[in-house]
């Protein structure tokens, strides 16, 4: 109890957390929403981000600002290490906060599936910070590739772009990486285009899985016509940086993957004293409340909980309209047992259906099935107005027109940046992209000089 | 020469460096652009960046942009290293590259006057990376400071915020983060925003110095309204990240410093073969080849070029226009040379007048005089009108206008980056952030917890 209130400790900032903390902040309680991250991710944009069409700043809102006028919500910037049930304290690494009730809506991060060298070398998709340096990366492989002494071996590992894991987040980053090509195209006078590659592998026979068979077709035609290489049914073993591995025994030279095949639940939700699924999810009841809940106080909702009832095969999936509509259904039962009522909500999740981009002027959507340009105006329309914000729909819909009419994209500046415990070091750019094969003595020379 | 075309290298895609290129661009030439960095910065706004107005993206323009219709212009993305005058080539990380006219125009950087102690732990202000680091740690020491576990000393500590420097940089860092300290007030329910304190630190007994009098001491008097604590005739001797000590004996806590008090040359300006003033920059003849030049056919523009002729008692200031007009009369010189034309012109600088926003709605301009609203707007004009690309113009205009009405500032985020060798090392959020006076077992008393 806060001020005689009930206190509600919320772990997360995503869809989930903000949504139930938006909710909570009109009644007489105390809420704090813990997140290591002082802003709410907008994840389902992450992919332009990381293909230079946005900013960060356009995906990315201060937490604070949702709860301006909320006094009764509390931001506390610490990172989540694990729940005590019996004392009903949270650990974070800023130390323990007492809570009457608590939400876990910690999310889910990026699935390696135990492969540690995939892991080491691969691009994750599920950070700002992932997604920057994606776009910091891709561009300065354009930018080494055109330096006159590169062999066509080196210049081909580097102009060719792996993206695993068919799903809404590979296609739409395969299509969104095909689009930049042609863009920067126009802007390398001197570089063999016909040296880039982008592949999309999937290890199914289908991309998209929660759409239907001929929208999945489409998908896959309308990127092979862009240009991307679609390989179906196709496994990839390892990747040490070089080669990536696939397990029919192939090779592929390449500096660049980007694995999008698959999540698992934020670490410390193992520490929270439940029971999980394989994905390292927590198992919830159909009224949101953790299994074996020990004081009967703590829910889990979105990517983190792994709820399965009746006669569903699978968990839900990892998708914001579940962790929005779980945060209603927990909001609810909370509320019911602050009043002393156990007579709890059960959740019913609401399908309402799937879209993905691909690339310019293309999506699918599945309710109501849709192809195409209008596909995309449909995509384009739900996106701007799921954005948090009035401000940034206004000059991200700018940015999608100016895209969409010039072609044109701002974001393409490399940024490598590092920081040092908060101090900043300046990137040693010479160590970065130097010439591994240049002696200092070596002439380059540019074209064809005489 | 190259397809028989005479070629011209040009180190640095600033103001001079563009603006260059640009004019031979239309010219029966050759063109190398070098610079380590794939963008063209607007340094005269990035202490918008630095303090959450602005996106990165919307003062870095590709350089590659720039000259995509100009088949005749390469960008070469390389750190130059110095240039050997004898035989014609510019010493690059990726090589060498020879050249028949070279344009130096690499800029300035940060100058600590050898105070190496303040260099490692203050911040400068002259790289996108460097505006980021200032950004993200300005917020997350709001957010330490929030940690209900601090004491008063430490809480004062990370809430003062120190300028060192008077000039326009300084003076509009000081007033943003004045701004910027006003929007969070409201979001910090229970922070209490007395010990936030904001210091403006000038050696001399001016602010401004390009201004006449009347104007510095109407930007003292803006300043101390909007709370920033102006210190004339104040010298700093030393900051070890904690302390920072005064010439007078009197030691600031704080663990904030932005050094915008002095610039230097570019580094590799030294490795070229002139002669060079005190503050690094290579001496230029009246017709801006550099002094001495082996083969006549050196120059050098803009903040790393040393200009003083006549009866001028110090170097031109390093400012935009400057370089802007210097690379007109460098390409004018160029082409006569090309042309076998050994007459060359004189630069004749023509001072366009200076102006500094002070905050919100603020300003000073000296030509024509202004200040006040007035001026503010004549500077957010100006500032429009000068950043490169239509575009961006205009989603600038949409920000700076909701940040005028609503006072919403969304750029708000810490994005604590890592980058090794070009991979990601996800930032240890833990180590970074975490209380070190906190135990696990401990309890945060969140409020007046009971």
């Amino acid at each position: 109890m806060i001020n005689g209130k009930p206190h509600i400790v919320v772990v997360g900032g995503g869809f989930g957390g903000v949504s139930i903390c938006k909710l909570l902040a009109k009644e007489n309680v105390e809420v704090t929403l813990v997140d290591r991250h002082n802003y709410h991710l907008f994840q389902p944009l992450l992919y332009q981000v990381s293909t230079a069409v946005l900013s960060t700043d356009e995906i990315a809102y201060p937490i604070r600002s949702f709860f301006r006028d909320n006094k009764n919500v509390n931001f506390f910037m610490a990172k989540a290490k694990g729940v005590d049930q019996a004392r009903n304290v949270l650990k974070t690494n800023h130390g323990e906060i007492h809570y009457d009730y608590l939400v876990l809506a910690a999310g889910a991060t990026t699935n390696f599936f135990g492969m540690k060298e995939v892991e080491n070398n691969a691009y994750g998709m599920k950070t700002i910070q992932e997604a920057l340096a994606i776009r910091n990366h891709v561009l300065h492989e354009f930018e080494r590739a055109d330096k006159p002494y590169r062999t066509p071996e080196e210049r081909r590992e580097k102009l060719t772009f792996v993206i695993v894991g068919g799903g809404p987040t590979g296609v739409e980053e395969a299509g969104a990486i095909a689009e930049l090509r042609d863009i920067l195209k126009a802007e390398f006078h001197h570089l063999d285009f016909n040296d880039v590659q982008i592949k999309l592998i999937e290890a199914t026979a289908h991309v998209l899985p929660m759409m239907s068979q001929d929208l999945q077709d489409e998908t896959v035609r309308v990127l092979r016509k862009k240009g991307v290489d679609v390989m179906l049914e196709t496994q990839v073993v390892g990747y040490d940086g070089k080669i990536l591995k696939l397990k029919s025994g192939v090779e592929i030279p390449t500096s660049t993957v980007i694995w999008a095949a698959g999540v698992k639940a934020a670490d410390f939700i193992k520490d929270c004293g439940g029971e999980y699924a394989r994905d390292g999810r927590i198992w919830v009841e159909e009224n949101l409340m953790v299994k074996g809940a020990v004081n009967q106080n703590v829910f889990a909702i979105g990517d983190c909980a792994g709820f399965m009832h009746g006669d569903m095969k699978r968990p839900l999936p990892t998708v914001a309209p579940v962790a929005n509509q779980q945060a209603k259904t927990c909001y609810e039962n909370i509320m019911k047992l602050i009043k002393g009522d156990t007579n709890l909500n059960k959740f019913v999740y609401k399908d309402l259906g799937a879209m993905a981009t691909i690339g310019k002027a293309e999506a699918v959507v599945n309710k109501p099935k849709m192809t195409g340009f209008l596909a995309w105006c449909a995509w384009l329309f739900i996106h701007l107005l799921r954005l948090a914000g009035a401000y940034a729909n206004f000059t991200v819909a700018v940015k999608w027109a100016w895209n969409f009419l010039f072609g044109v994209r701002l974001g393409r500046i490399i940024t490598n940046i590092k920081l040092d415990s908060g101090k900043l070091t300046i990137p040693k750019v010479e160590e970065d992209h130097s010439a591994p094969g240049v002696n200092e003595g070596n002439t380059v020379v540019l074209q064809s000089e005489k």
